[in-house]
């Protein structure tokens, strides 16, 4: 199909055309004497991302997922209460996951749209006088459902009940996207993968460690070998890998780390504010919801996007791909066929959400949803044109 | 500044992936034995861009400029008498050129706006008994006013006057895009760069030569040596050029004809005729005219919208670049400052142009031009649905 | 500096260009209804590199030091007796590996520059009347020393001996480099990294499961989630992966399938066994021996070169590196400063291997060891000359 | 085939990975407002490498020989005396260009394999009373013969004879890679191509005018349009190009040019000589000639190496290239089949060099020309060796 493909998911995101030509290098040696010049900055540089100044940062050769292994296996030994609200597809399987790793998992269902309950959270954590609960897994940002927890709120939570529990968090469609402060807001793990904020292929999970939750290690019972962060840690110190990294990807990490710290942290936060302001203003002009039920929740790196009864979302993402070229993310599980997703998160600006407006709009239309024509386009653009940075006349 | 730059000039226009891809390779010996395998089919394949059986192609290390002289000096000898129309920034370089290289150039001022008028030029040939004119040069696609002349229809003036002038065809901005055909319109040279219809850098200028042009180069007396085409017959009969071939450029215009080939001419002369009227659909949706003054101008590459009186197309542009990172097309010469253009030619669909309609929205509003918000894209996006291709039911 | 970098480490491997422009692809969405069309063929034709037509084929976002732990997590439970053989860094590794995570491992100390010795393995199978060795770990290519083992005696070892134990390889240094058949072998479960053989960047185990091998995944204990066979199993039965796959990586093998089916896997065997015979030859006249003690042990892909008594191997990487920017492989651990190791696999050619050759010759001389020089380009040169096919006369 | 192709023509060179990353770029506006940020110092740093500072550099999108017509007919009018010598297919080339395009070309035969004779130039000057001679044009690097000129000399030459002539100097297989001194030499016009020091593709003739050779323009009534100097000079002060330019090649021009002020021209004149010693040392250990008569006529960007009698050196090229993958340098016009060419310029080091000399030495001996296996390696390595910067013991 001529053109290109429009791709407006959650992740993978959209790759700068900077970073693919810093991956496109020829292979070298990872054991080279001066290696370490590329890894010890990189892992240095990583902790900025983090906003962490006492975490340790680690770069797997692997995804998301074993971020979530990596996290738990390391720290907890099988059969430590762990403590996890359920509200998306993605804290779903984080749930999951520890449930098949062996841990005694807690968890509360939360209605889907809806986020941490911090108030709950804080009671239990009260309750839990033994101090019961080793870890609490909170997902910052519900990819499923477009819904964004609030962490400063989950520490206060943690400090008001005087609990020592570790606080992990994935961040995996948060951390370089939307504000992320690993030491003030005291995480003990937060995670990521490479294709979401870092604007990289799948390939790399991405975490920082506190203190504390370095410590643990010695104690964690769960056996672990290629996700066991004391390897890396023992070649890291020198400026190595303990297995054959991903050349590629180190650049490619280099070059989005120099690229978010170029933009400046609360510059990209604020992009990815004012582009989704943007949507969410397209929504509305559209007449639609959102599935995440509160502005509070409201995330700035996806929109979950509800269709009237009657309609499947997936017809609209069937119109979206087949006649317009355009990826729009599926509602997953609970909310199969009744959502489809926006992803805005990554290296975007006002045009190209332009096109995912634009093509949703014509695939709503194809499928019967009677949208305006036109009407979230305008609603769009005219926010992106009063918060616009002012430019000089000619 | 995050995010693409969106492009929207008319050429050079976007470059498809698969062409960059194409085009990085290891430099490779051009004198090597199996070169001839590349060079000859090449050679060979773009006869079928240019519609032509009977036709020989060139392919130079220039751009196409220099085209407007190989075609001029391989043919003709200083003195000699050249029928022209000028009606835009193109036509008149062409113009100039011949004046310059010491044709006897014959013009008529044309309103910009406008294309060769057919009863004219019939007039003139049949006025010229002796046939003093040796060739007429028509501008196909005149690039800064968005018009496009009817090829077809100087062939039959020429028949109709029983002239035997050359027919020379400025195809820069058509060929590859708009139909041209070589044998059935009976033109001695077409002439087009790589970096419109063909997708690639600029640094080729394609031709086409018939052998009753390819004839007149032994007679012609005008000095010529790098942009000659017989050294490049001499060494294309064996697979090889005359100077040093530019090798990404070979693997791209590769690709650019696989690519072409492959969609189909006429589906891509479709595609832009689909894509264009969507644009004038925005265009009258804002109760904008086009600087094209009939629609049988209308081009299928460029359009060029007349902004209202009182109001500059540079502060467009001014606003598109620097707030929203898109580029349009400048107004040339006379029509600065009256016209923008937005170009849409080469690898492109709906949802690119969407920014491009969009964006232009956003920039004249910033501007002051009173255009409905949405309504460009609302009236685009509706044609782009209606005459979408039916895809199967999910 | 300028110039290349000459890469002759037994992996990371040197990626061809179209490999590398294979990878260079804007990234795309991997749950788009097509993703299928690619990841369904890549799977199959993997399996033809495995040589299996019973197997089933996993493709992990992971590495090869994954890839030991797939084989043993999805197979057995802890506490399950293994059997092994440390010959070599890497074969300690796995061994290391699987105390770790709980097996019971009986391993066999083998001198440095042997393999697998059959007849004791015989004897040991024949011993166990209880079966209780769960499955045999062999690794086929120890690439610390330049050591192949000899699988198809492995399994007329298990015939011989009747016994039902699972035959695990690790083929990371040998699977598409050196003849490897998993159907005709037995073989139950053979893995590889994509950094070698495969000509990618590291960032994919690849492995390969008998179905005896599948159907142990139901009673095996080892507690897995990432690296767990049964989500690949169920999404890759639908065509999709159970997490976001690395895109680049995928049409990256997807070209190197191609580029080893093109070839013909036993034209691919020949090549590296006529590259690596050309090297043998080199050492031998600079009149230095191999770690691998006797010819049966002969790897195709990696020759560890041992250095004389009295000098340091590491001199001779330094100089090699520093001096002429070749890296070479290092000795390691037991080894480490008394060989160093010259890769011979992927991507390579008679001349290629040249420069290897000759800055191992300068870099050893710069040390002060005594070779002749141009004593290893003449005998490797000519035994290339004698063994180049036979070209048609100009 | 496997592996990488060999090349050592003497132009196109080899490209570095990071130029071929500089130029896989996506398309851009031309005429952008923030494009002269590119241009302007692109044309002042492209000054140094000419080593000037009073003259003005070109950038035209075309070839060398392009730069040959445009230096005779930016300054010359048809019928105008020109001075030359040849000695080589390329200045053969140049002269026959001046023949075709009206001048009055007085030339001398000089034996292929020596230079410009500078006592006899320095006399035809004196003879030249009445300054007839309106230009001398010497070829720097006769690429055919590997044959150096000593620009010096002619300078001095002029200067003796108190001659007012042009100073044209075709520098296509010098510039960036031999020293050449626009200024202190008192050169007119130095004109280069972008495929060969300057380790670009094919596509970018790059000149130099000093004040004398622009000051002609005005009088020079040679016909040109697409080669005339006046209008890149009008938009070139703006920061802009008269027509379309290759965005790769500009990009690519940037980094090559970074490239060469970051090793620094002395060392790059400094690895070019070493590197071409190395081969000499070769041809000298194989007991072979070179074309070139002399030692002060050796060129350190490429050697043509004759082959003993009753052999073809046609078949050296053949073997080489078929059975090696690896490109030799042909001999052209009156040395073909008496010499083949190892192009050693660009971006090369020791060992890539080696790679060159054993696949000679190798299709040397498949041709039956008897030379000593391994005798060139090991007198170009030793050479290297000797005079490779000491590093830092381990």
């Amino acid at each position: 199909m001529p053109g290109r493909n429009h791709l407006y998911v959650p992740g993978p995101t959209n790759i700068p055309d900077s970073i693919l030509s810093a991956m496109h290098v020829p292979m070298e040696d990872h054991r080279r004497p001066d290696f370490p010049d590329l890894v010890k900055p990189l892992l240095e540089d990583l902790k900025k991302i983090f906003q962490t100044q006492n975490g340790q940062c680690f770069i797997f050769p692997a995804t998301g997922t074993a971020g979530w292994e990596i996290a738990l296996n390391n720290t907890l030994s099988p059969g430590d209460k762990v403590l996890a609200y359920r509200f998306g597809q993605f804290s779903h399987l984080w749930i999951e996951m520890a449930n098949r790793l062996g841990f005694d998992v807690e968890h509360e269902e939360i209605p889907w749209g809806e986020g941490v309950p911090l108030d709950r959270l804080e009671a239990r954590l009260k309750a839990d006088a033994k101090q019961d609960i080793k870890a609490v897994l909170i997902c910052h940002n519900e990819t499923a459902t477009g819904v964004t927890s609030d962490l400063a709120g989950v520490r206060k939570a943690l400090d008001a009940a005087g609990h020592s529990a570790l606080f992990f968090v994935d961040g995996v469609s948060s951390i370089a996207s939307i504000d992320f402060r690993m030491d003030e807001w005291g995480i003990d793990i937060g995670l990521a993968g490479s294709q979401k904020g870092f604007m990289l292929p799948a390939g790399l999970a991405l975490l920082c460690f506190s203190q504390k939750a370095l410590d643990t290690r010695q104690s964690a019972k769960s056996r672990r070998c290629f996700l066991d962060i004391q390897d890396q840690m023992t070649h890291n110190a020198g400026g190595y890998f303990p297995y054959t990294p991903s050349i590629p990807l180190l650049y490619g990490l280099r070059k989005s780390i120099d690229l978010l710290l170029g933009e400046g942290l609360p510059n990209v936060f604020a992009r990815h504010q004012r582009l989704a302001e943007g949507v969410r203003r397209a929504v509305k002009a559209w007449g639609l919801e959102l599935c995440a039920r509160d502005p509070k929740w409201y995330s700035n790196t996806v929109s979950a996007i509800v269709v009237p009864q009657g309609y499947d979302a997936r017809d609209v993402m069937h119109y979206a791909y087949h006649r317009y070229n355009l990826s729009l993310g599926a509602g997953l599980s609970e909310v199969m066929g009744k959502v489809f997703r926006i992803g805005h998160l990554g290296d975007l600006n006002e045009l190209m959400l332009c096109s995912a407006i634009a093509g949703a709009e014509m695939a709503m239309r194809d499928t019967g949803i009677q949208v305006t024509p036109g009407s979230g386009i305008a609603a769009a653009c005219e926010y992106w044109r009063e918060t616009a940075p002012a430019v000089k006349l000619r």
